[in-house]
């Protein structure tokens, strides 16, 4: 069940995966899911997948780019939280979407995160080469 | 938390945003998050913000286009509900997402809000130029 | 109300449609919302609806791609489960989205759904040829 449910808003110039991890540090988040970022950007960098285990590509859009939506998990791997999160962004002439990597607020995001009753954790994956979620 | 979750159907030939600010009205639904719509439209019309303060350009999309997905939340502004809803549309050719400005349905549009326990607000924020949620 | 928002990760090679609805069955999940997937592909290939009634063209697209979002629903048609996902991938050249008819999952898929208080249910409509939500 979702204990709580967070709308925050991440203002212009700041940069929307630290203060959403920063976000859930002050308020104790260490489970939850992502269940919505709408908004826009100056900019973004997504990561994309290339190879495995765990071969990224980094992408950087130049904006404004509208955030036409974003998903993802709060979990813990050992006692540090996860943030992982994929986001859509658009302008009128560009539509791509990814891992967020890093991305700075133009006019604002709104964000919304639901509290998980129960402990989402993430391990190491050596197929992969990344944390992934424990069934 | 959802106190409550509403599910339900806008038919064709329908145009979205109003429908679901009627419903909303219907049901008292004055704090809430847009968890997701999908389906398809005849036509779309986004708007894409290019420069602070608040200067959107509209795009007008023909269809028929999938609705890929929705996020957003329903706000009050002093005692007016403004419901903010960013929508992923795509054809086998063509991808876009953007602030929903209105669409058409085509076949069906499945919409998800979880109504709040908590009053969400927005207010003119002069930087921006829009109502931006209070946090 | 989500009685229970179940999260769980679908592996390397798994067909993602099959074993969503094989978690599902599993669980005894008839009614409730998809309200996330995020993860990467080997291949998907989607459906796009261009006339109605029902006329959909399947387009297959190669990976490996982000999955971006998914949105959907779990409903019962008389008494047989309807899982109903549309979603969005991409690289970083090529973006899309639709209904997810199959995927192949590349690194992993992180599936949400939310099982509902209420009963979703579907029935045949003869204007779109599809399986629609009943109000």
């Amino acid at each position: 069940m979702f204990m709580k449910v967070h709308v925050f808003r991440v203002e212009p110039g700041q940069e929307l995966l630290s203060e959403v991890t920063r976000y859930c540090s002050e308020h104790n988040i260490t489970s939850g899911v992502v269940i919505g970022i709408i908004g826009s950007v100056e900019r973004a960098k997504l990561n994309f997948l290339m190879e495995l285990p765990g071969k990224y590509e980094s992408v950087e859009f130049p904006g404004p780019l509208e955030i036409v939506c974003a998903q993802g998990s709060v979990a813990l791997k050992d006692d540090s939280p996860i943030i992982h999160i994929h986001i859509q962004i658009s302008s009128r002439d560009v539509c791509r979407g990814g891992h967020l990597a890093e991305a700075t607020v133009f006019s604002t995001a709104e964000v919304v995160i639901g509290e998980l009753d129960q402990q989402l954790r993430r391990r190491a994956d050596s197929y992969t080469g990344l944390n992934e979620l424990i069934n």
